[in-house]
């Protein structure tokens, strides 16, 4: 398995390669700044070894990969596909990175914090445009030109998404008060849309009929919708040994996550007038993280959202029980290992 | 001929819009950012009626139904795919307008000085986004799936190379000196590549031999170097009215455009030494404009970029005319109005 992974690494790490190559020619530092980001490069732009780099997790181009083999017994339709998804989703994370004044991702300093904004909103708009080259690499794989051009549709549906999710996110992080709806709304679009075409589209490259690729698709979905929430909850209780963030730091950067919404939702008495006050305040100080974690203890919101990945991941298990019988029986077993894996995750 | 001008912008008008009714749905904020940024709505999301606003020139996507009514006859298999040139380059102004810090365009304000930096970001990405969409229209509007494929891969290269063209531009503005071959490379990929790219497209999509579309690629190239140095002059010696910048504006940013590489390229003596101390101060001021104005007078910097134009629209019309005997003589003929009108623009 631990084999299989690594191969899985360096064949997406090929086709993302590539993508940077052309780039190079017209401007070394371009190229250099998506190779750094990807971990291939260091911030001078000298080849890092394979393997030595976190990478992250790579959920998204994997469920591809798996939905196609489920459908086709080969995950070669998908190849192109995954990797211009893990594209799509790193163009957005250089873009965020930006966006939440992040220092560091993946225990690395951010590209913005190295090259300055001007030159990561570049890397991240580049970043882009290699994922759409990467993706019409399907047609040379074999894939039906009319099949492409339906992908690739569905794939700028989903960036005009997860774009659309930022806004949002950032209107409620500048005030905006979010309802449990408004939040769902939002990682729906920003996270689960991405995590739901990647399953819809690896089946529909391997050929499924629309009826099980919709039903991978809304699997995706379930699991995106847990992931989430899931990174909502290591975002407060998360170490930094297992995050690469500092402890509680959504609370410190005021993140209107699940944890939050749920708490001023369960408030009352002393402790909604205690919670309004912190909210109120221009900066949050220490002090207040340690009240907010308290009052998160006693409300017991910590147990509240693990109920809620809980409930998104049985989901995300029956839906692919109702798939796999027009499945092969090794990828859906694999698949049924990731859902597992991402909700029992700490890092 | 100004009825036909107003029809096709409301045409352009009308695709493009329609690339922004999904976006509406899930973030209005988005989709009010991007139609801000368009002139379609004013900074409160009402609508401003049609034609009472610069919306640029749309000099590209002019260019990509012209070169299909020149092969074709007509202009209906190029409307998608000028719309979407037109929202690419609208994507990378609303980037390019963050990172030069210009708080003005088009004589209104920019996204980010009303939305700030973050949701800027996110217009231009969803611009992006919403240009890839329109693009693949053409398949609904008859050009057949391969030649959209194509067009398509194309797009996203060019797409790229922009982006390539401002990483280099905004080295060039960081101190990196740039020679006269470093600023020709520069803009032939942050100007030049996307107008060649039209020129190219229009042809190719009205179903041009490979020899004339490239032909026509080729004439779009001198064509938008041609525009990329007028627009040079028009930095430095263009007044406000004219630009919508305040006069100067280049020089006070310390842009390396070719006028001031020429001057570089010329100054001797006592002049030299003059030159490089104003380059070596931290921030220029009123009397450095003042001295760089009177340099640029004396080695008649002015006369020399107009003849670099003047080249370049020369052979622009030379190209056209090679074409010509493969095309119809009216579209010929408005383009090589486009030619002379560029020629000479104040604006």
């Amino acid at each position: 398995m631990q084999q299989g992974l690594q191969t899985i690494d360096v064949m997406l790490d090929e086709i993302m390669y590539a993508s940077t190559v052309e780039a190079e020619r017209q401007s070394p530092t371009l190229a250099g700044m998506i190779r750094y980001h990807m971990g291939w490069v260091d911030d001078d732009f000298a080849p890092i070894p394979a393997g030595t780099i976190d990478q992250g997790k790579r959920i998204r181009p994997r469920l591809a990969l798996l939905t196609c083999r489920a459908v086709a017994g080969d995950d070669q339709p998908a190849r192109h596909l995954a990797a211009a998804i893990e594209l799509l989703h790193n163009f957005t994370l250089v873009h965020d990175d930006i966006q939440d004044e992040s220092h560091y991702r993946r225990h690395r300093q951010t590209v913005w914090s190295i090259w300055g904004t001007a030159q990561a909103i570049n890397t991240g708009d580049a970043m882009y445009a290699a994922s759409r080259r990467t993706l019409l690499g399907m047609a040379a794989a074999g894939v039906a030109a009319p099949q492409v051009l339906a992908i690739s549709d569905e794939f700028d549906r989903v960036a005009m998404e997860i774009v659309a999710g930022q806004v949002t996110d950032l209107e409620f992080e500048g005030g905006r008060e979010a309802s449990h709806d408004d939040y769902l709304g939002m990682i729906g679009m920003k996270t689960a849309a991405i995590v739901e075409f990647a399953a819809w589209a690896g089946a529909t490259s391997g050929g499924a009929d629309s009826d099980v690729a919709d039903t991978l698709g809304r699997f995706g979905r379930s699991l995106g919708l847990g992931f989430q929430i899931r990174d909502d909850i290591l975002g407060i209780w998360g170490t930094q040994a297992e995050t690469g963030k500092p402890a509680a730091d959504d609370i410190r950067r005021r993140k209107q996550s699940l944890p939050v919404i749920l708490l001023r939702e369960a408030v009352a008495g002393d402790d909604r007038e205690s919670l309004e006050s912190i909210f109120r305040k221009p900066e949050i100080d220490e002090t207040d993280v340690e009240r907010m974690l308290a009052l998160l203890d006693a409300y017991q919101i910590r147990q509240t959202s693990e109920a809620h990945v809980t409930h998104h991941h049985d989901r995300a298990a029956r839906l692919l029980d109702d798939a796999s019988r027009h499945c092969r029986p090794e990828p859906v077993a694999e698949l049924r290992s990731l859902v597992d894996a991402l909700a029992l995750r700490t890092y």
